[in-house]
């Protein structure tokens, strides 16, 4: 059986970023590397080419009564910009105080180790295992999946599982496991504002037209309410009502408040009235400033009004708000906001539904719900109770995994989402790390379940 | 006798950026280069050294009954950026359409350049002109010229002249020399805004905290009113009365709204209820946005919450507004409307008080005007008259030079600015450019000027 730690440092070391093409060298190698991996574990390994990114479809087939499980993982890691807050390169991982440090180590890197590691295991024990387990790895999932709603329309025929398995969500200590249940959706996009044709002196000129950075900063500043709302008509409309157990489950995640804002370095949290910090995140839609940039940004000053300024937007979605009717709205109250004495345009980005798969025996599961689904729930709650010594907490998540919705939507299956970061691993952000006790702690659970499944 | 346009290409080939440490060399070089034109006219050179750049001080000494006249100049230009929209790199000079295009063909080395050649064939013709001239030509007027008033302070006994003679602002048109009488003064300062202690996943963490680019555009959205004035509390308290000769003077500019407008490319101006464009860039102070950055801005997108996020801001001022009273009041405003769940700093940068100098019998000329003053005042609109062809325009600028006024402060000296640059130079922008048969003008009115002061 191979060293998971070490084969991880391996896909590290490859700088997968899908949304520069400056990285394809790294792509390729990752791609590459987790192939290269799958098929010496017996996986037959298919490299499904797309637009973009490439999809690794491997899969171990068998009779069609054996259980069968989709497990799901990205190769894509984010930009690893700004380089300069990183304390080790990002792409050179680094073992340290129990973690590996480096981008793409957490996210998704680490926990799709987690996953290969626990088959591995599993087949070298049980070579003959009855159980059909298919690995479908992407590499666009940081630039939005754009090639696997039509992925999954192909594939649907091969893609007959029972559930689908990942784990692309967190947890808040090491020691507390967590099935994620709900996943927020997101719907991003740009607005680019020209005053002027051109960058102008900003004394000869600076006073009879509108600065775009005006335009676009008064603009920015109506979006939200003075209490931390969204404020764009409609855009509530279709949030759905929070289970009274969604509530009473958060409770029992035992961080504070206090802690939470230290753990950020804020002197005050900024929430709608009625949620706490821990609600917010996970039950309401938000929209933020993820970039802004216009004019002169280099050290000193320079006079100057500049031509151009543009600010980039995301909103995190909850069920049942869908980008589909949330973008208009949007769009909508920026064409109606934006002042006449400046011309824009709005650039479209990514999209993503939200996601709640209800686990079995609360108030709120739908009565149909496929009893091997409910299955999945159990075998996968005794395994990571016995692991960890307690129960998982059933909780819904902040972050996105859009495909989650795609899955459910083409393939009709729910996710069983196994939470394996920690919040201080930095995802998205400089010095990215990932637990090393939790990847094997997680490694257990899965090969747990897996065999549980395959009733070995 | 030297070619001043060629001369001209040799002084832009230095890129002499002041406010970045990187274009040292270029500094250098341009100052040794004006020096050794000057010495090459039999002027004593001596380059003062200062904290930052040195400034020229070269002399053509004479009794103390001959008239003395101080030119002006600067021999460092604006950063170059964006260099992408530059049509030929902006350190190689070009001649095109009776133009020279390039950094600091207009501001201010083709200026200073036509004052030098008009000094320059006027000694050749009276090698013994009974005229003393000092040439003042400092290295910092695009960073705010921070040696300059120690500088005044410690060679005041050296700079008695009876004014100062410069051209740093501009014309309407070819053929309309202007005798520019007042200049906006200004005031620089940055503030950023600092969130969470790190960038943070915008789905992880996102609804709890104010994202700082948020705060900073919310922030931003409170500067100005609805109908274009500035919104600080007494801002415009010390704004003095325009003289109604002025508003009429600016009617003869024979500039159409809708041609400035065309020139600008913006589908409508945005100006305070009661002025034109031209009024309004001239009577009228400002507060810009210069710059704005944060979180992510390279292409597509990154769901990120940025720690930190900037905005460079700077006010246009008017007499007899001072920095010392608006910056007080912008701080004050912006520390009360700043929420309070993100930290921020605010950071100093330049600043210019305001200048106006009447020309003489107008309803506002001040009394005790020195008749030695207006007698240049009389030779530079006889000049002007008969290269032109008609008599100048005495207009405001909307631009700054602020050591004009300090010069006044420091040595009691009253300045006449010749306008040179043209609106479509682009000062301060890419394609700067300097119109070669304005210069070939302007240098001829200098001649004329010096040449009656001098009485030959």
């Amino acid at each position: 059986m191979f060293d998971p730690v070490e084969k991880l440092k391996e896909f590290v070391r490859h700088p997968s970023v899908s949304t520069d093409p400056a990285y394809k060298d790294g792509m390729r190698g990752a791609q590459e590397f987790v192939s290269g991996l799958l098929r010496s574990l017996g996986f037959a390994v298919e490299v499904v080419k797309t637009d973009l990114h490439p999809i690794i479809l491997a899969q171990r087939d068998g009779p069609t009564e054996w259980p069968h499980v989709i497990i799901y993982g990205h190769y894509d890691v984010q930009p690893p910009d700004p380089l300069g807050l990183w304390k080790t390169p990002p792409f050179e991982p680094m073992e340290r105080e129990g973690r590996l440090w480096g981008r793409g180590t957490a996210d998704n890197k680490g926990p799709l180790m987690t996953h290969i590691a626990a088959v591995g295991r599993l087949l070298e024990k049980h070579p003959r295992l009855p159980l059909r387990i298919t690995f479908l790895i992407e590499g666009e999932e940081e630039t939005g999946s754009p090639s696997f709603l039509p992925f999954l329309r192909k594939y649907k025929e091969r893609l007959n599982g029972d559930f689908v398995y990942l784990s692309d969500t967190g947890i808040p200590r090491e020691d507390q496991m967590v099935v994620t249940c709900g996943l927020r959706g997101l719907t991003l996009f740009e607005v680019e504002v020209t005053g002027a044709k051109m960058d102008l002196h900003s004394g000869l000129h600076g006073g009879v037209l509108r600065n775009p950075i005006q335009a676009l900063t008064e603009l920015c500043a109506t979006l939200h309410t003075p209490d931390g709302r969204v404020n764009i008509p409609g855009f509530y409309d279709d949030v759905r009502d929070v289970a009274p157990w969604e509530r009473e489950e958060l409770r029992k995640l035992g961080t504070s408040e206090a802690d939470y804002r230290e753990f950020l370095g804020i002197p005050a949290f900024h929430i709608p009235p009625g949620y706490t910090p821990f609600e917010a995140l996970r039950f309401l839609p938000t929209l933020e400033f993820n970039g802004i940039g216009g004019g002169y940004q280099g050290e000193g000053s320079k006079t100057v009004i500049p031509s151009k300024a543009f600010v980039k937007i995301s909103c995190r979605l909850v069920p049942d708000q869908t980008p589909q009717k949330i973008r208009p709205l949007l769009y909508a109250a920026i064409r109606e906001r934006m002042p006449a004495d400046v011309s824009f345009r709005i650039i479209d980005q990514h999209d993503g539904i939200p996601y709640l798969v209800v686990p079995p025996g609360r108030s709120n599961t739908p009565a149909d719900q496929p009893p091997r689904l409910a299955k999945a729930f159990r075998v996968i709650d005794a395994a990571a109770g016995e692991v960890f010594g307690r129960p998982p907490l059933y909780l819904r998540e902040g972050g996105s995994v859009p495909i989650i919705a795609d899955i459910k939507r083409v393939l009709g299956l729910d996710s069983l989402m196994l939470g394996l970061f920690l919040p201080e691993d930095n995802l998205h952000a400089p010095n990215e790390s990932f637990n090393l006790r939790v990847m094997q702690k997680g490694s257990a659970v899965s090969e747990k379940m897996l065999s549980a499944l395959a009733g070995v």
